[in-house]
């Protein structure tokens, strides 16, 4: 029955990808300098942040993905956003690309490049120049750890996954590295994501899955509801598993490819919430009987975005009123009095506002590291998930000193 | 200079209000059943929660103004928010309602209703009323602070306000009391809301400036971002003031109570902010310089909501990357390079990025208990401001264990 196998190799696990992580020097002590590369040019699709403050390097990767769909290698480096640092920002972006293209020699064209770290400082450039050169000497096909390491800034482990499966007859490889979380740490330019795969497919097709993955993934995790400056998600697939070039959407083998994409970006999103900061208990909202996914998804994102909700589960508090007002403000339109919600399989709130349930065995659930919110609306047959994280006085204490 | 003078009584300042606050029996100790009484038929005007899960007593209002523009009393009881209690709440807000026409012997048409406290749960009908003719025998016009007590659920302080104003020539007064706050305890149903005015003046426009009013004050408030089932906020003018009614719209004395109308409503949001759960700092977030007030509203109460801008004030951290952050992603349109940002008077950052603030100095704003954050967006000449208080381990504390 299970068409996708995990392996291991995060992002080098598809055909013809290396990667590299090393110190150079932007950190005290840690690496902060990632690279990741494909032997030939891949595919690339893409999914930027929606804020207004878009850091210099979102803006230079939108021009570079104007210039060529094709794309061979990404720079990425830790410590320093990039942001909110005008028109030398912009300046630093692109050399980083130039020298990124002058130590692989490649064409500028082919590279993508992505910083996270403290907003508002411009990049030690010269270290970063003196540590690409080095970073591209320390290319390996087991780079993926060091890598994923590389890009961390408040996450504390790093994240990556990577699953196999066969497609049209041929083994196909999605790998991935992500670091968070939604605005986890704030002046820490937030979530990025790299994903690789060696599956054949259309640019146009590859940008389609990306985005409806994001948005299935992603887009449905909440640490604290904030949104940054450096979001960023990209995907390369070189095409040397060899299937057929993926041209169609109504394609069995597109479905297949999209489905696998799906898994391992979910996968990477919950490491991110589990690793939310302050986090000591995972939840997954599942709001169904909506009347339309969209709908479904403003229902989860207002119970999941919610202070007393995220409080009330850290208190290990069975408040189902909280989840009803947060539903009651989402915008979506619904009957109060059809409303049932669960806490993992115990009925906490019936139809009708019928409360009949045992603290005893609520708490039982509520004191679990993993908590699954299930709530039905009972106004259609629409379904979607969304993942966040308890609210604790640890996070305040990490948020309130994180600059200083 | 100044038009308005402060006055005492609270809601019982106006002529011809009286009020009163008892214990009926609904909470263990405490106050919880307040009345407010006008000796004459007032015209009434009411803001309601705009959640899709409302309770009882908003439902029963709604009617009660669709059947009559005049009131004379409104009926509140505390502990019990009669919300998610489907049919038999509803019947309870009709029983409160004809129990209070009848102890006070008029119209059930001229009288609103009122619950805040614990969702889903059934009213102790019969107590409160046993409590309504007993609230009856103590109205009086020294009733304001009793009420104001009696309206609290985990509020610190009771809040009332009252102004005078000379309206063409007579004496005009606006009175009123609120308890808090923007979801400061969710199960505890909210902000409400109840002001008193002698002005004589057509309902169209008390429900006009009622709006606005609200909409630049108890709409602008934040405390953790939630909206609860029960939120209202109403006004009596019973016109004893002897004004010619007010019946047009730019009439300098319309403009003059509204003014007035405003500061009060300005005032009782304030006191609602410093009262909030676990805050030891009010924040007034300043947005000037927008292209519309929606804008500027949107931009503030992006920042004011933001809960890493509300834990770094609360660690006295100059962190002017996360109220960048959040007026990027607020929806607004803007151009990032253009936005200075200003903690009291001390400027954080300047166009095109600049920063060149001492740490100290900032600091030294940032140690105060209140806090004025200005940001100028350069992109008009439109204003607003927000209200907020920062986010303390203290807030996660009382909602995590609040219910229990």
């Amino acid at each position: 029955m299970c068409m996708f196998e995990d392996c291991k190799g995060g992002v080098t696990a598809p055909q013809g990808f290396q990667s590299a992580g090393i110190h150079c020097g932007i950190k005290k002590a840690k690496k902060d300098l990632a690279l990741i590369y494909s032997s030939v040019p891949a595919n690339a699709a893409a999914v930027f942040t929606t804020s207004k403050v878009q850091a210099a390097p979102i803006l230079v990767n939108k021009l570079q993905m104007k210039r060529s769909s094709r794309c061979r290698a990404i720079i990425v480096n830790s410590g320093n956003a990039n942001a909110c640092t005008g028109e030398r920002g912009l300046n630093d972006a692109w050399e980083m690309v130039n020298a990124t293209a002058h130590a692989l020699n490649i064409p500028e064209e082919e590279i993508l490049v992505s910083s996270t770290g403290v907003i508002g400082q411009y990049l030690p450039l010269s270290r970063i120049q003196f540590g690409i050169p080095e970073v591209v000497k320390a290319l390996s096909d087991e780079g993926n750890l060091a890598a994923a390491e590389a890009i961390m800034t408040t996450d504390t482990f790093s994240k990556e996954t990577a699953l196999r499966f066969e497609l049209e007859g041929k083994q196909a490889t999605i790998g991935g590295m992500a670091k968070g979380s939604g605005m986890i740490a704030p002046n820490m330019a937030t979530m990025l994501g790299f994903l690789t795969s060696d599956v054949n497919i259309h640019p146009t097709l590859l940008q389609k899955a990306l985005k409806q993955a994001t948005d299935r993934s992603f887009n449905r995790i909440s640490v604290d509801g904030d949104t940054s400056t450096n979001d960023m998600v990209t995907i390369l697939a070189n095409g040397l598993a060899e299937n057929d070039e993926i041209v169609d959407e109504s394609d069995s083998a597109y479905q297949l490819f999209y489905e696998a994409l799906e898994v391992v970006c979910v996968k990477l999103s919950k490491m991110i919430v589990v690793d939310g900061e302050g986090a000591t208990k995972f939840v997954e909202v599942q709001v169904q009987g909506a009347a339309s996914e969209q709908q479904a998804v403003q229902a989860a994102k207002a119970i999941a975005n919610s202070n007393l909700v995220k409080t009330a589960i850290h208190g290990e508090d069975a408040n189902w009123g909280r989840i009803l007002a947060a539903i009651g403000y989402s915008g979506i339109e619904f009957t109060p009095k059809d409303v049932e919600i669960f806490f993992g399989d115990v009925p906490i709130l019936r139809q009708n506002y019928v409360i009949n349930f045992s603290e005893q065995a609520a708490k039982k659930i509520l004191m679990q590291k993993e908590i699954i919110i299930t709530v039905d609306l009972h106004q259609g047959n629409e379904s979607a998930s969304f993942w966040t994280c308890d609210l604790s006085k640890e996070y305040v204490a990490i948020n309130a000193n994180y600059r200083t």
